[in-house]
């Protein structure tokens, strides 16, 4: 398969890129390198990242912002970074991608466990992926030509213990090759509409 | 107690006023009627609301618009009006009103079934309610002076069946007097974190 993977320098995306690479042409997309460049927060740029790509079998999403901040500080413009980066950047992956996909083809996204398990200052985090746990669910029943949609959530990275495991105390972390095999469910299956936890 | 009910003239802020008005001081808020008006959309208009009703120990909220329309003719501006009204106005209901609330007072904010059960055109239903339930479960565990939030999420309403049994076909409907219960249980109760859905 031809597939994009957006993100694809991060933790995760490093992961995915050495999980599918034997066996897919892979096309890593990022902010500022990267086979094609894309700033998910900007429409134009996404259309500009696919018209630039043309035919594609997946969409791979490894990226996305969103704000932490303790509740009492929080303010609506801290929670419009992730609303504006995380969640509607990766809509728009979704909507912008729909005329360029091919049939049969897939787009995954990433959410993250704080939808469902909060931590201290994660509200915006806990919003957002719970709203792309949603949109996926949603999406999966309206995409056209079979084409589907599956969101990942992840707890914490083994690879990220040392910059936020202060922040997850009492989380498990997981390797963020584990992450990849979802992935790899998600592009290489046939199941829609999913959210997969890597715990 | 005292309780502001913002969108209290609606389906379900009705029923939660006869069900709570005979043990309870009610303030009715609304966009162009009530005791007080408040549009949520507007952080300028709640804290003018806040100003005015000063002290009270319950915020429920039954406001917010999504909008429904196919996922292929979404676009980014379509799904700016849920995020915007029924996600971060609600948001900002809380976000503004810690400030005067009562300690161990509550928060009850509106979600919805679509969140987990989809149906046609309603991806940023499905996709507001959810970053409504994940909000929810992460706000809980940082307000301050045990001061509570829960979220409601109804089914469709016998009352609504008319209006859009359409579009939810196969859902069984719930009067608005159940619905309005899980209100109760919520501002009543002492649980917090919670959704209650309503089916």
């Amino acid at each position: 398969m031809r597939i994009i993977v957006i993100g694809g320098k991060g933790t995760i995306g490093n992961a995915v890129v050495k999980e599918l690479s034997p066996r897919h042409e892979l096309i890593i997309a990022g902010r500022t390198s990267g086979d094609v460049l894309c700033d998910i927060t900007s429409e134009a740029s996404i259309r500009d990242m696919y018209k630039k790509v043309k035919d594609f079998d997946a969409v791979i999403s490894c990226a996305g912002e969103v704000h932490f901040e303790e509740l009492s500080k929080m303010s609506e413009a801290f929670y419009q970074v992730g609303l504006k980066s995380k969640l509607m950047g990766q809509v728009n992956l979704v909507l912008l991608g729909l005329p360029y996909i091919r049939s049969e083809g897939s787009f995954t996204l990433t959410a993250g466990i704080l939808s469902r398990d909060p931590i201290k200052a994660g509200s915006s985090a806990s919003m957002v992926n719970a709203a792309i746990e949603g949109f996926t669910r949603a999406a999966a029943i309206e995409l056209p030509r079979s084409i589907r949609i599956n969101a990942i959530s992840p707890t914490i990275l083994e690879e990220s213990q040392e910059a936020y495991g202060a922040y997850f105390r009492g989380f498990n972390p997981v390797p963020a090759a584990k992450v990849a095999l979802a992935f790899s469910k998600s592009v290489e299956g046939r199941q829609t509409g999913q959210v997969y936890e890597v715990l």
